[in-house]
């Protein structure tokens, strides 16, 4: 990963890190269920597009790279099933 | 698309459009909803499964090329614009 | 269903129905992956909008009635596999 | 919640910091991004489980207690507010 797209996932994981350890606050809290499915769907979202950045680092990088060398085939495959993860 | 590729996605779709106008019909019958919503997770999840198919033969096919002519970059892009409208 | 709701329902599915028609026309004369992705793409999120619709119906109808007839648990156990199929 | 639900959640949000603590690591690490996303992938699917465990303890408790009072309505417009942020 280039330097700055990693800054920017770290700093996004550390985030959700903490978005993690609030969730926590609210359930120990007895806060409401719904405010506590929200904020879940928000770190989930937020999880999301760390999975985006990380895929799109990848796709301008290795998997360019693994085509240039005639290695595409076995890349894209390597890609498209990790996406069926995030596709359901 | 590749011939193959392309009757695959086709009779997928056929499959589909079928598995909508049965939604329609258990509508109309006043099935149970419970039974109504499954099925619109089956065609979803049918539809999603097209996308997949579409993205591997691009991913494999369009973008290989595009990134060997030295264009990646904006394939790559055009890509990723997509899937985040598939991961969310 | 509520009659207006089921109208509603039943236009969006006749809906999703043409959109499915128009994406095999779009794979039979080849368009481009990245556009049928994203007809893809809609036609999903359409689905997933006539499943909220159904639900919400459910919740306020039969779900509801359950609860008050005091079998509203075997009731809310349903629905919870359901949205478990959505929610992935 | 009820307490063993909330020992549940609470159990398995440790478990997902833990997670979003060890993708970092990997990130500053350096490794694969095709295995940074299928581990970013396996936190949003405990993130989810999470979100229907919540749900869930609410549809028995919160949202039953509401329909009984008669102030159903309200609260399933509240609960599928939220379920739309969750499907997508």
């Amino acid at each position: 990963m280039q330097s700055d797209r990693r800054e920017n996932v770290l700093r996004r994981l550390s985030r959700i890190e903490g978005q993690v350890r609030g969730l926590a606050r609210m359930v120990e809290e007895d806060k409401h269920c719904v405010d506590i499915m929200i904020q879940v769907a928000a770190a989930k979202s937020a999880l999301n597009k760390v999975g985006l950045i990380v895929m799109e680092g990848h796709a301008h990088g290795c998997l360019a790279e693994a085509i240039k060398r005639g290695e595409g085939n076995k890349a894209v495959d390597a890609l498209m099933e990790v996406i069926g993860q995030y596709v359901k």
